[in-house]
């Protein structure tokens, strides 16, 4: 009975230092030339030594709060259930915006302000809670006078005991509504036969051109691998490239050079070039003014 | 008592396995471009899989000391008592300049070569004591013949023996005088009214210009936010810039595009465009040559 | 007996939790500027969230192959016995190139597609044995109708999985011939005393010039300390560069911007400026069109 005990005893004391953490995972627009993602790290760190931290990307264009959501659409839905990620992108720090913490129905939380950043998260995941961080309660001690630093001071800390366990969601802060700020995007859709959408991202490494026309939207064509179609960009409603090109599979089923129709990773329409660059190409870019129509060409 | 003895002993088995090592952190000015910093990463893991192996940075501007030791000052400080820094600038590699761990009074150790790396983190963490690596017991084995890569063979060997416990600080090498090779630099001041100081760094990602002023400086014109001051940059004795701003608590309390005074995450002044690049739009850098005057405007 | 096999039981039970799993390595031609590297790392710590994960590098130039084949030479050697490294650099994804995973008689493993990715790394490291990855049970589930991210889908997925000892190397699929796709490259040799090579790639950071001169062919030109060398730099047979150096155990031996002949850190002959940057001095890149001839000269 004792023996049972004490092994029960032991087990359980070893219990929290085996427990698994979740995972921790930062993105800044900060860039990696500095120290300030590694004070981050360290807050975190301090927080929990067992805490896994992980990047997201630190790469973001300054102050670009559309490619921040872009980029958490891209990643966040591959991580398990439970991942805390801390998003930085934060134009109007110290200003009026809230400092929050959103769980979405996937069971993921997301720390950072409440900018817009969650535009599509939440679209995506589903929004099950929004609270808002109480800094009286939950932010790095010492701290009080910085005002220009919350990604560190308040949103690794805040992750990192969130991840760690250390606080509970409902310790977090006041529940607020569930509902986050959110940027204004166009939906898909179709036209006279036509699928009309626009290009939220670009696959900057290889130049692919992302659209948002979703793999739902693009089965109302009725699409067979080597179909044709012809795609039109316009940027602010001035014809950009027109061209025609067959829907692939994937980059190889086309020559070196020669233009694809595909669906990316998350399952949208993309274009590229078979070991080319399509948006250097042609010049284009992505964000709200660019426009894409896609129409299938008869056989 | 036997049973005691199996438990205790299991328990103790698990104990190394259980230990929280020391975080190790690397900082080089190696790129990350190709494999260099992986083969540091990997000779650490190969000292221990348990260890916690963290970035600083590795986009330090080539050979440059005063970037390195700027960088540690901004983010070491945020890490645990413990935390074992591994710093690669090293113009001299297989120089007389001697290799290094530095324990500061707060507890953090650092490792690398003593060329000035270590200057601004021992004024502001303090020094402890100052071990040289003994190269005979402290190399990687089989790196005899290897010598231009001390990053690879010795420092992130070392630092992770150090971090993950294998060797204590004292048997790094024999003990030196406790001091480190220092660059001379600025201390800020004030003159009749005026504070003068210099740029030791960037906020590359945003082009936010800081200053050496620190807090205790700035007090002395008793700054309240919203006062107004006149800001004079000089390079080398040449005016680059002058113009007059508020102190403002953060970026926000400034239209967008305005200049403001702040303190940044180390409490220092600093001088910003909301949303804007300062550096970029007046074409400032840093460096000893840069110099900066700050004064207080009458209400 | 019945409370030795609890504590066996018990220590069993932990055993899983403790075992050390092996290294995940990452490199890839993504980039880091978006998302495609973190939803790789999520389904890694998806696979198990006891996993370390670490990255060589995703700066890679895009569908440079050779170049990710000399960064795992760079880089993997240093790596512990058991180290699971996956490699991306893909431009064939979704043609008849086989997925595999490649099995060293060094003891590290290679996942990735076999493309010529693995060309250096198996002579150096030596094939102890290849599988194709049977994408019918090592795939992401749920990503069936993805054909453009194998990377995520497939390589990260299997790559986690045997680092973490869900599946054995046996379990990855089919044994194939032993022997991977490998990309043509020239050997070093002596030509009446001269030595003659290839620039197979640049140490880019610093500008350093890196041959395929091992030591074992150097040392037939009986080289000691201070010696002098001709060297002579062609592109496509045209010559580009031609001078005369010391061979320099370390950089420090020469005045600075004097140029040296060492052995860089993979033991190779190479050329460098002392804090300078040869490569862009002299405009020399790398690859197979780039030639290197060094002679003795007489004392």
């Amino acid at each position: 009975m004792k023996l049972a005990t004490l092994l029960l005893g032991l087990t359980l004391g070893l219990g929290p230092l085996l427990a698994a953490e979740q995972p921790l995972v930062l993105q800044t627009d900060f860039g990696t030339k500095d120290g300030a993602v590694a004070a981050m790290r360290g807050i975190a760190v301090g927080v929990s030594r067992q805490l896994a931290i992980y990047d997201l990307s630190h790469e973001n264009t300054p102050f670009d709060i559309w490619e921040a959501a872009y980029r958490l659409k891209q990643a966040a839905p591959f991580w398990p259930e439970g991942t805390v990620f801390v998003s930085v992108v934060d134009p109007g720090v110290g200003t009026a915006r809230k400092s929050v913490v959103l769980r979405t129905k996937s069971g993921h939380f997301f720390v950072g302000p409440d900018n817009g950043t969650w535009t599509l998260i939440a679209d995506e995941l589903g929004i099950a809670a929004v609270r808002e961080i109480d800094e009286a309660k939950n932010r790095r001690v010492g701290s009080e006078r910085s005002y220009t630093f919350h990604g560190r001071d308040v949103y690794a800390y805040v992750g990192a005991r969130l991840a760690a366990g250390v606080i509970t969601f409902d310790q977090v802060g006041p529940e607020l509504p569930a509902r986050v700020v959110a940027l204004a995007y166009e939906k898909p859709r179709v036209e006279r036969g036509v699928l009309v959408g626009t290009i939220p991202y670009l696959d900057f490494q290889y130049g692919n051109v992302w659209t948002n026309l979703d793999e739902a939207h693009f089965a109302k064509l009725a699409p067979v691998t080597g179909d044709r179609f012809r795609v039109t960009i316009a940027k602010a409603g001035r014809t950009v490239y027109t061209g025609e090109m067959p829907y692939a599979r994937t980059f190889g089923d086309v020559a070196e050079g020669a233009p694809l129709l595909y669906l990316n990773s998350l399952m949208n329409v993309s274009l590229a070039l078979n070991v080319g660059n399509f948006a250097q190409k042609h010049a284009i870019a992505c964000g709200a003014e660019w426009s894409v129509r896609v129409e299938k060409l008869k056989p």
